[in-house]
Formats: structure tokens, sequence, C-alpha cells
């Protein structure tokens, strides 16, 4: 590692020989394996931009020039050559972000890791910096997965459109996101890829043309009249010219020489120019070659030599999604599934596999996904839309003006809800109970255990008027927590010994575990608790106000933000019922979360048993305080 | 209008001959100008698409064939044509949608009327007709204008990833959306319509090339095994046909028979292909076409020979905005305007003219508008994003995960907030307070006249360090609403005359006056009101909770969905200071709300004052009985 430790910062990269820096390059792949193999991160992406890496800091100067990383989870590389070379703590608490972090380094600028903004971003910069008269760089570094979401378009429209704006766009194309990309523009890409280089061609082209005297003039003149058409003759990169990008590639995106004269040129170049680089995810290291599926995007705890994961994982909540889906696909043919370009972390695969005709990978595109959901559940069938909680947000729109107001049967399933834990702020799954209770319709499912999952999941594509949601929470499955009593629609999970006991407990989801160790630290304080599971939190069901008014004080405790969550709502429901019992509605503070564990996260919210028996505590002394004495303690 | 009457349904269409079809287009345009100048509506767009309509009825068989339609205010001649003439109700309660509706008719699919939406339906019809065996054909018609949406992007990606599904795309190319469209796409359309047809330059190329003994066999050879690179040299359609989709035009939109030919060729494709269709937006009448800006996009009542508007116009929110971000321009040479697509609309145009390098048109683009913002806050401006309320859902996860995590200094303006009226479920915006809620950070105003408007807009643009947003409504400004004291940040509107008032009355933005009138009415019943405007809505000002608790009950008023919004914030927060004053919240239900005047769905909402003050009498009246007799009246 002696080239590697002597490296504080990119400019001590200048210094570096050819043959030197490929020596790095080995480094860096050699510690990327061991450290990350002992903390869990993503291996493959890292593994595949160690060269790009390099040679995007040998040519720009960060940070007076911009270099910006889309899903940051691919800046590993960019860590080690900005000053951070510890990564024992990778993705815990107090340890390095999985992203770019700016209380880290000034190299660092977008942390979020939802895919496709970096273009936006940069159009952004580079706009501030023209008008500042800032004579500096951006450079984005996108991929071509990336590229199949509406905002990477968005970007590229506005880009191409301003000619005199210097940004470079680095194509970081290793044909996959997850998974292989997907649809026309992968199609367009491998063209690119399979075509020799451009330059070479041009001359060619020019060179037997001029050797015509009679047919190749004219030819020539209408050629060089369309200079952009003699260029798709030769190497289709057509499309992204035709909107009025520069092209260069396809490079070798791990030949440090090759990319260094591509960046060089398109520094040069005083416009918007797309360097295009071909990749190997997971590049030097066999067992992620091997692996087809995803070439280890994501691993947890590795030995660093197979590859084979230390711990064994007990049943998640994505493999019992996974099993259900493919039973229910067994007996309802109008079924079908839609993924945002994560088939398999999403548990897809299975079904994929037995109905090949009935999953659509739709790209890292969730708008797109919801809205042809429409089209399919109005075209007759009922779409599955299984994502990951936080990228929903992606597709607000589209749930509530296409499938919600069209009354579409589409049920969205979310995976990684609530607290998710090491990737961080914008991976927690914390807003969907907010946002999706103003969607007129739609109903709600958050399962506690396995068997809720696969009964609400049922329950759900049983809906053909309305949108459904299944959300549930990142990892291993707790225990089966069984019912003892039923109200309405909500499965009673613990009876208080009283008529009139204090507390009614409203547990959603995952949390019926957290609740009843509250109930039962209350009962040791004297304060009678009810606990109820309503399993549907949406619409708030119509026997729980009646519920509420027959308790002292009522607590509702989700794993969601608590701005406008399924406290808000219940807590409205009472009121429209004139049920004015107090209540507290815990949850996840209006804040974006750091990086942990879960349970580190979970506990600095405030959501732990303890926390919240000691809340409940003091508000019912409050209340026995303020009614008891006026005799309306049982009123 | 003896065509016209005759047409009860598209088949109608069928007997009629070539010159028929001409005489009825000419009647229809009649019919529109004559109208919708008596009712208001889009004018523009639909004399734009009088052939286009008549061509692809008769060539495609609705309702079995599916005939979508982006941006619904484009349908007024489909509904001429199956059987919908009464068009003197348009947009009004009871009347016709502006937009298709499927009430009103099976041959009616999407009644989202936000852009870009339609080709994400047309896949998702296209695959269930596939799977299902359905032997139909999906047209979608689309503008040049919604391409620049990323959906459009995403859609386009998937539907050129199947070849052997055909769908049939329309670019009804007008060179505008509201405004011109913008972007690298809206060049590379213009190389499009500029070209010489297709089919005849790749005539003369083989030509050329076969009468070339020596070179022009090889170079032959060349462009044969790269048939798309020839057809680029030629007719530059390029783009559409890199990602794989089957390009025909352009094709004078005008033209009903070029149109049918057209149309027929798609038809028979057998895969996805795209139809090139240029038009005119506000064809045949001349004042729409004399109109630089926005070609009669949508209009008020109209003299429909001039064309000029019957009733004059006050100030309205958006010329109180417009007028005072040009003043702030001046003072803040870092402040930047952003629009999507819609400078006059949100009333950008005289900052756009007095500071043209200083105003970004993203096109259809809002996820673009948010996330390109971020990069411009952190490039060291303050940028403004105008926008309606409602289109402001398709840039959520942007605003959340870019401008707020990373705590950029961006302000929002959104235009055209709570009820609208007229154009119908997908544009009234009500959902912005409630989705805002969960966003870190954000700092939301609802200012309640015009003073409030420009003051709070100033205070917005000082915020550096988070995304401020100020919301308003559509519409003319009311008279101002003078403040008679101030608590913490909060006006206070009215004060009780007692120290204990019964009612405080929380008032957000334009229902200022409305709220003062319940209170007055309240007053008249002998119940004491207090009526203050938090000014900023979010975080609830933190003098709220302690004021609230000097009165019995507490009203909060607002022109959003009650799921979620102010009311629900307010009541949180009340709640966390342990203040369980009983709370109502008025607002708008939950559900998608029907065309109509904003005071018809208002009063229907049960938004009016004495529906307020009703229910607010039932509250305190229910309060009394509770604790008065037990001696808590005071406590």
């Amino acid at each position: 590692m002696s080239l590697l430790t002597g490296i504080s910062g990119p400019r001590d990269l200048d210094r570096l020989t050819p043959e030197q820096l490929v020596e790095l390059a080995g480094e860096i792949r050699t510690f990327l394996i061991q450290e990350v193999s002992k903390t869990g991160g993503h291996l493959g992406p890292n593994l595949g931009v160690v060269e790009l890496t390099i040679a995007l800091h040998r040519v720009f100067h960060s940070p007076a020039d911009r270099v910006l990383w889309d899903t940051g989870h691919q800046s590993y590389v960019h860590k080690l050559l900005t000053g951070r070379q510890d990564f024992t703590g990778l993705r815990t608490r107090g340890g390095l972000s999985g992203y770019p972090s700016r209380e880290e380094s000034e190299h660092d600028v977008i942390e979020n890791s939802h895919a496709s903004t970096v273009l936006g971003w940069a159009d952004g910069l580079a706009k501030a910096n023209q008008l500042r008269g800032v004579d500096k760089h951006v450079v984005a570094v996108t991929g071509d997965g990336a590229l199949t979401g509406g905002m990477a378009w968005e970007a590229l429209n506005n880009i191409a459109g301003a000619k005199d704006r210097p940004l470079v766009i680095v194509v970081n194309d290793n044909e996959r996101s997850y998974a292989p990309t997907i649809g026309g523009l992968a199609n367009h890409l491998a063209t690119l890829r399979t075509t020799e280089g451009y330059e070479r061609w041009l001359e060619r082209g020019k060179q037997m043309l001029n050797r015509t005297p009679v047919v190749g003039r004219p030819l020539y003149g209408t050629l060089h009249g369309a200079k952009k058409g003699l260029k798709d003759v030769i190497a289709p990169q057509g499309m992204f010219e035709d909107l009025g990008l520069k092209y260069v590639g396809p490079i070798d995106g791990h030949d440090i020489q090759a990319l260094e004269s591509a960046l060089q040129r398109a520094k040069r170049f005083g416009g918007p120019v797309i360097v295009h680089c071909l990749t190997e995810k997971g590049r030097g290291y066999q067992p992620a070659r091997d692996d087809e599926a995803d070439q280890f995007h994501s691993v947890n705890v590795i030995h660093p030599d197979t590859g084979l994961p230390v711990s064994v994982s007990g049943a998640d909540w994505t493999s019992v999604f996974g099993d259900e889906i493919v039973r229910i696909g067994r007996e309802r043919p109008d079924v079908v599934a839609i993924t945002a370009a994560m088939l398999r972390p999403v548990g897809l695969q299975r079904f994929a596999e037995e109905f090949p005709d009935r999953v659509f990978d739709v790209g890292i595109a969730e708008q797109h996904g919801a809205v042809s959901a429409a089209g399919l559940a109005t075209g007759g069938l009922h779409p599955v839309f299984a994502v990951y909680a936080t990228f929903l947000n992606r597709a607000f729109d589209q749930l509530l003006m296409d499938v919600a107001l069209h009354r579409c049967g589409v049920t969205f399933v979310l995976d990684r809800a609530g607290v998710t834990g090491p990737d961080g702020a914008s991976h927690h799954g914390m807003w969907d109970m907010s946002i999706l209770q103003v969607v007129p319709g739609l109903r709600l499912a958050a399962p506690r255990d396995a068997d809720q999952l696969r009964a609400q999941l049922r329950e759900a594509v049983e809906v053909r008027d309305a949108p459904t949601v299944v959300r549930y929470s990142k990892g291993k499955v707790a225990a089966p927590v069984a019912a003892v009593g039923r109200i309405g629609g909500m499965d009673v999970l613990r009876e208080a010994e009283t008529d009139r006991p204090d507390v009614l407990i409203v547990s959603v989801g995952a949390l019926a575990p957290l609740c009843l160790e509250a109930a039962a630290l209350l009962d040791r304080q004297g304060i009678s608790a009810t606990v109820v599971d309503p399993r549907w939190v949406k619409p708030v069901d119509p026997e729980l106000p009646a519920l509420a008014a027959r308790h002292r004080v009522v607590a509702t405790v989700e794993d969601n933000s608590r701005a406008g969550g399924v406290g808000s709502a219940i807590a409205q429901a009472l009121r429209d019922a004139d049920v004015d019992v107090p209540l507290r509605d815990f949850g996840i503070p209006a804040r974006f979360l750091p990086h942990g564990s879960r349970a580190e996260v979970l506990a600095e919210a405030g959501l732990t048993a303890p926390a919240i028996a000691r809340q409940v505590t003091g508000l019912v002394a409050r209340q026995e305080g303020r009614l008891d004495p006026a005799g309306l303690g049982s009123d």
C-alpha cells in the first residue's frame, strides 16, 4: 500500500508516473476488496471506477472544479484519493458514510443517493459558474442505468440546449444498474460500444470519399453539410449529437492514459460534451465478475477470497413477499409485476423466472413504473409495483394523478420502509405513510409479521378500484405476533385487564413487539394498556374512535416521519368523531437521519419501549391530576 | 354546421368524402371560436388539432382502439366527434369537462391534465393488449413540449425496447408548450422539420451510390450495413430511430389525406412507431396566430372576432409576484428565476425581459427545475422556481433529497394553490401544504394579501440555508387585511373582547376574510373569537401552543387537503406542548374535486363562514356542557 498511503489529496496524483498509476489502481482494488468485505458496502460499482476516478482527479482540480457522482455509492475510490482512507467504520455510526458527505470533505457535493440526479446538479452548477464568471469546470459522472431515469433526460435536454456552457458528462457504461440496463437506450449504447472509434472512421471515410472524382464530391458535400450524418454512418453516436452534445468515445474505462486523453479533450471543448467510458462492474474481483445477477452491487460482510457471506441470513421481508407473489401469480393470471431496475433486490427474481412475460423492468424510472401501471390496470391486469419506499417519492404525482384519480387497481409494495440503517439519509423509507395520506381512495397496509404480509398482500391485490400499498421494513422478519381479538378490521394484540383502561396503544407494522414491550412496562407502573394493530392504517378504521373513547389517552407508534403520518391521521379521525381524548404520536422526528444501525437510529428517534412508556406515564399522570379531582375520571 | 351536427360518433366520419372532411374541419374551427370565446377554455391547442383528430378517428376505431391524449386540453375536437357537441357549459359545474372524462364518454381514457403522461399510459395499455391477446391498437397523441418531460423519456425508452409490441405515437409538433419548446430536443425537432421527406431522399441516395462503380459499392455496403446511418445522412431523424422507434414524417398536420396515409402506415407497422405531425397552434384564427406569447393557449371569455377579453382583470396574485420579483432582481444580482415551460403564466415575463440571462425555462420538467435549483444554489445563486402548486408534486423527491437534504437556499413560488376551479381534479393545488410538511427544514408561507405576498417573498429569498415556499391562490387578490397585533411571528387579525375567549381561529393565506366573517358570525352567537394569521405555516409558530391554551377550542382553516395539512401540523404542535385543547381543522376533504367555480367548490367542501361558524358553535357548546358544570370552565 505504499503508493496509496502517500496520497493525501488529489494533487498527490500529479507526481506519479503512468506505471505508478497502474500500480496505484491495483493497490486500491486490493484495499477495497479487503476493507469492504469486512464492513459490507457497494463493492462492485467501486471496483469498476478505479481508473476512471484516478484519471478524473488527475485532469480536473477538485474542489475548485466540481467532480459530481450520480448514485454516490460509486465514490469510495474518490474518498480514498481525497484524504479518507480509514474504511474501518464504513457505513456505521461515526464512521465514513457510504455516499459522498459534505461533512466529510470539501471534495463532496451531492449526498442524495437516488439515481439520475447528477446531470441536473451539474446543469445548475454550470449555469452558476457562467453567470458568476467562475472559470472552473463541472464534471458529472453518471451511469448507463441512471440515463434511463427521466430526470437525466430533462437535464440532457437543458444541457444540450446551451452550446456555450462547458460541462463534461462522463457516462460510466457498465451495461447495468443493479441489473442489466433496459430499453431503447441500452440498445443504442450497445451499438456505440460495438463500433470502432469514431475519429479513425471519420478519417477513413473522408479519404474514401475524396478519392471519388465524380460521385464522391456531391456526396461529400452532402455529408459535409450534415457532418452529424456522416458521423452516424461511421459511428452511430447519433442520439447524443442529435441533441447537440459533443460525443467522445467509446473509451476503455480501465486504461488510465486513454481516459486522461479523452478527459483532457473534453475539458478543452468549451461546451457540453459526453465522454463515453466502458467499464466492468466488479473489475478485478473474480467472485463479483462471476455473479451474473448483480456483480456484487452491494454486499454484506463477506469472505474476501470467496465472496461468500460470512453470516447466514434468516427469512427477510423481501423473500416473504417474493415467495407469496409467486403463489399469487399462479392463481391470478392477471397479476403482473413491475420493478424499477431492481428485480432481485425487491424480491421479484422468482416471479420473473416463473412468469417471464409478466414482469416489466422499466429502468430507473419510478414515474414510468407508476404511470404504466395505470395503463396496465386500465387494460385489464393487476400490476404489483415493488419498489424501495424511499424511491416511491419519485412517483408521487403519477400515483396520485394517474393511478388514484383513475381508480386503478394497482398494488405498490414498499420494501425498506421506515428506518433502514447504513445507507443514510436518502435511503430511510420514512416518508411514505405521510405523503400517501393525501391520496384519495388509497388503502395502506403495514403488516407486522410474515403471516400478515402474506395475508395483506392478498387482500391488496383483491382491490380492483383503488391503489393499495403494502409497506414493510428492511431485514429479517421478527417472530409472529398473534392477535388475541379483533375490533372492526383491527387486530387486538393485548387486552387490558380493566373495563376502563388507561392507554390505547396503536401499533403500526413491525413495531408491534416494541409496543407490547411498552405496554408491559406500563403495566408494572399500574397503567393498563390495550394494544391494537389496525393492519390497514389508511383509511383509519371506523371503529378506532369509539375504541379510543374508552381509554384515557391514546398513543400511536409508527416507523415513519411524525409529520402527517399515521398518528396525525388517527388524531384527525378522533377529532372528526368528536373524540377529544388526548393523543401522543410517536414516530421519527421530521429531520434527516444519519447512517447507523436500525436499532441505533430508532433509539435516537425515541422509538424504544422505555422511552414511549415514560412519556405515556407522564401523560396519564397529568390526565389524572386534571380530571380525577373533578370527578370526571371515568366519564 | 350541417356536417358537424350529423356526426354522433367517430364512425359517422367514414361516409364523408375528402372534400366534406375539409368542410367539416372548417365547421369545427368556426364552432370552437364561437363557443370557447363564450365560456373560456383552451382555444389555441384545439384549433391546431382539428385535422389530426379527424384523421385519427377515421383510421382508428375508438373505443376498441385506444386514442389517448396528453395534456387533455387538446381533446375538444375529440369530444365533438364522439357525441359531445353541447359546449355551452364547458368547464362549469354540470357542464362538459375541459379535459377527457370517463364519466362523459367511453372514448375517454386519461383525465390527468399534467403533461407527459400519455406515453406511459400507452405503454401499459399496449403491454396489457399483448399479454391478453387483444388485437387492438393503442395511439398516443403527445406534443413536442410534452417530450421535454422526463416521464416521456422513461416511456420512450421502454416502448423502444419492445420491437414487437405495436404502439403508435403521434407527435403533434407545434414548436411550443405554453411557450416555445426549449432545449436540445427542440433543436433536433427543428432539424427534422426542415428536412425534406425521408423516403424521397433515401431513394435519391441509393441511386447516387449505385451509379458509383469503384468507391460507391464498399461505401454502399457500409451504409447498407448501417441503414440507420444512411437515413441520418439524408433525414436526421436519428434520435428516435437510435432508440429503436420507427419514424414516419414529417407530415403536414393540417392535410387530412396525408395524415390518414401516414397513420395507416403506422397502424400496419406492427411495432412502435412515431408519426411526426407539424401543426400550428391557433390555426385558422388570426388573433391566436398573432399572439406571439402563447397563441391563445387558454383564454377567458373573449370577443370571437377580435380575441380581446370581455372582462377586464384586476390585480391578481401572479402579477403581484411578477412585479415584486423584478424589484428583488434589481437589488439582488444573485437571484435567478426558473420556470417549467410557463414563463408567462407564472408571472416571470417581466423578469425575463429585464434579466434575460437570469431566467431558465427548463421545459415541462419540474424535476429538473428543482434539482438544477440545488445546483444553482450550491453555485452561489438564489433560485426562485415559480410553478403551479399542482405541478410541484412532480418535483417532490428533488425538493426533499436535493434541495432540502443539502440545505440549499431555494425559493419555490406556488401559484394556483388551493381550489382553482374550472380545470378540475388535476389542477386544484390542494396537496402542497400536506406533502411539504414532511420536508425537514423547509419554511412555508401562505400570504393572505398582496402586501403579505410582497413581504413574505422578500423574507423567503433571505433564507440561505433551507428551502422556502410561498404559496398563493388563483385569480384576483382580495382587499388587504390589516393586522391589529402580533404574537410571535403571527399577525393577529382580530382580538376577542374577553380575557378568556372561546375560540382561536387560525387562518391560512387568502382565507383570512372568510375567517373574519366566521368570527363575526360567532360573535353574534355570544362566542368570542380571536383570529390569527401565522404567516409562516411551517414550522408552526412556537407561540401558537401557548396562545391556543388560552382558548377553549381551536379552529384551523386552510385551502388545502385536510389530510396532513396545516391543521394536522398545528394539532401535533399542541400535543407536543401538552396543550390538549380541542381542535377542529377545516380544509378540503381528501378526495378529488370536480370542476366548477372556486366559490362553488369551496362551498361544497364546507369552506364557508356559516359552515365553519356552525361547527365551532357546536364544539364550544359541547365543551361548555362538559367542563363548566365541573367548575373547570376557566382553568
